[in-house]
């Protein structure tokens, strides 16, 4: 008996979660014999909700090769937490409706930990109501924050374009003899994977003089303190900041007062807030550099490898799937400690949603304000390689939008 | 008799100068029967006063031929003015002093209108002191405000970077049923061009909704009422917005209170005081994007157009200064109307110095909230084709910095 496969994506959006979704179509595609058609549901679980899908049959073979260089998420995202599984709940019924109208047994979700949260509940769901259906989870978050995996896809893309930025705004900052304390504000919300990343430029001699993660409690006190001691040294500073620093209390640094569905602030504001704390207090000109959105969505600069790992992470998806797991996200591990290579693998969607991977103390330098160099070993195999991007008349060319 | 000649950078930096010393460069070896030896200032005007002069025989051949995709100011950069030429200044003995000492005839000055003053200067001074001394500016700007030229090199590299920055943030907007209003604040200074090449988007339907320039007197209420209307029929707008908008009385929207040696006043935050009000008077979630420093840096995305015309501008400086010209700036003009060809030529620096070039009032449209399509015809051709940047493990590859 042949089915139906579903594929959704849900969270913030990276530069290479279509790479996924590029997987996941490749993988339907040979297993013709098995699945039947496959669907997007739009805008995440909504789409299942509101029986709003779209067949991928309807795509063009040039929309979905450009998959591959499209930032954002091409299917349409959603925050959005379903309630407790119920019989009586009808978001899912409705959900169950939406399944067997269009006969589907396969479902991928792509996403971080709270979508993962999402598979969870349907999985749950699914076994209640003794409806066949396998639930797969694909990684993607550019926090790299998913436990059982080794990082996920979305990581080294943004890894590369904070690199690259660090090493513009070194340069930049140097060719005056006196220069300013640049302050960069960095996404990860509660872990510091991402402006550990930072650290990737000292190859050219470009890394943050001072790195500030979440994992570490921050006081102002001991920030100013560096920071002089580097402006004395140097007549200026480069300084990476994680946007979720916090102090003892776990007080963000900037406290923003509008939080999302899963109850997460949204975070922003702390290079600017620190900056006029040093210029305040130490009389030192400084600028805030926010890389905000372009940090998840540079498209022009994706790491060949995260890429070439998001395809693979979909294609894995679709073969689990059909192996008859369910519940299951799929997971990179590194296959020998010598040469880079990835095995892919999968682990219990329970395990995973909702928590937290934590960047290991073992990178944190003992003053607490900066990344150790063997953070490198485990971060350079992550942004190699130059994807073949084309672009038209100076613009990168993306699969053109689906329509809201 | 072989004179020896002087290079040198000043004023805010951008991805492409190093490109027109690399033409400097090549063109000097090329007459190496009247040019002895290459110096660079070490940071502009500075250098020559306090003769920090490097030999550019020291620098690699590796080093030089990267300065083509080398983003800030390789030699050194400075924002200073020098007094009226006066026979009495020390700064100017000085900097006759290093000349005569270096056997000096030859200077090439490679900035935007300010850096024209101190050349105009120096011609003016060379003249009171009767020091046979060839001066050409060589021009350099992101801003594009440079009188007598088509366009400045420099512009078409940060036009490239903002129009592929609006696409990534247009398709991340759009991934959700409901987005924000992004308003993206963006340099050059007075004038709108640079915020006017947001417009390059459009081709892949991801040009901001709306744009305001410095050239039209800005009011909140238009503002907000422009916003208000964009929202309603797209649930999400993308707003690109000049550093240096203004109201009627030429107030500045973020009125900052630092100024520079040529008394502008350091421009900053308009986007995030925009962002503020819509939030506040219209409840719509918002997001501001400072461009900031990347606009001028970010060399993994320099035009090639502008790359090869950055060097045809430092090439066409040597060979008129050979033709016994002074105090000239090397312009670019568009050869033909159907088919995009520079001829380069030049014209007296005093008609530049200290002068502006505003946005033609030809292509901002009758709600003086956006650009004309017309704009369209200009600005292509500037941010065309793709150069070879190298990366060696996801870095792209940078001269090595010269040490401050």
């Amino acid at each position: 008996m042949k089915y139906n496969a579903i594929y959704g994506q849900s969270g913030g959006p990276t530069s290479i979660i279509n790479s996924s979704f590029f997987g996941v179509i490749k993988e339907c595609k040979k297993h013709k014999n098995k699945i039947n058609q496959l669907f997007i549901m739009k805008n995440g679980i909504d789409g299942l909700i509101n029986n709003n899908l779209i067949n991928v049959n309807t795509l063009s073979k040039k929309d979905i090769n450009l998959l591959k260089c499209t930032p954002s998420a091409f299917c349409g995202s959603i925050r959005k937490k379903l309630l407790e599984p119920s019989l009586k709940d009808k978001e899912y019924l409705k959900i169950l409706s939406t399944l067997k109208a269009n006969n589907i047994r396969y479902i991928f979700l792509n996403g971080g930990n709270d979508s993962m949260d999402t598979a969870l509940k349907l999985a749950k769901f699914f076994e209640m109501v003794e409806y066949t259906c396998f639930v797969i989870g694909i990684p993607k978050t550019i926090d790299n924050d998913l436990l059982f995996t080794d990082h996920t896809p979305g990581y080294g893309s943004a890894a590369k374009f904070i690199a690259n930025t660090m090493q513009c705004l070194t340069y930049d900052n140097e060719c005056y003899s006196k220069g300013r304390v640049n302050i960069v504000e960095i996404m990860g919300r509660d872990t510091g994977w991402l402006t550990a990343s930072s650290i990737l430029a000292i190859k050219n001699d470009c890394a943050p003089d001072l790195i500030y993660v979440p994992e570490v409690d921050f006081t102002i006190e001991s920030f100013l303190k560096d920071v002089q001691a580097i402006y004395k040294k140097k007549k200026r500073a480069l300084i990476a900041v994680s946007e979720g620093i916090h102090d003892k209390n776990g007080k963000l640094i900037l406290q923003s007062s509008t939080t999302d569905a899963f109850n997460h602030t949204q975070l922003g504001g702390v290079a600017y807030t620190l900056s006029q704390i040093v210029q305040k207090e130490l009389g030192i000109p400084t600028r805030a550099i926010e890389l905000s959105i372009l940090q998840r969505s540079f498209a022009p600069l994706i790491s060949k490898v995260d890429q070439v790992e998001a395809i693979n992470c979909g294609r894995t998806a679709v073969r689990l799937a059909l192996n008859n797991e369910t519940c299951k996200m799929v997971t990179m591990m590194r296959a020998t400690k010598k040469n880079y290579k990835i095995k892919y693998s999968c682990q219990d969607i329970k395990e995973i949603a909702n928590n937290i991977k934590y960047l290991d103390k073992c990178y944190i330098n003992r003053k607490k304000n900066n990344i150790n160099k063997s953070f490198l070993n485990y971060i350079e195999p992550l942004v190699n390689g130059k994807t073949k991007n084309q672009s038209t008349n100076g613009l990168y060319d993306f699969s053109k939008k689906l329509h809201n």
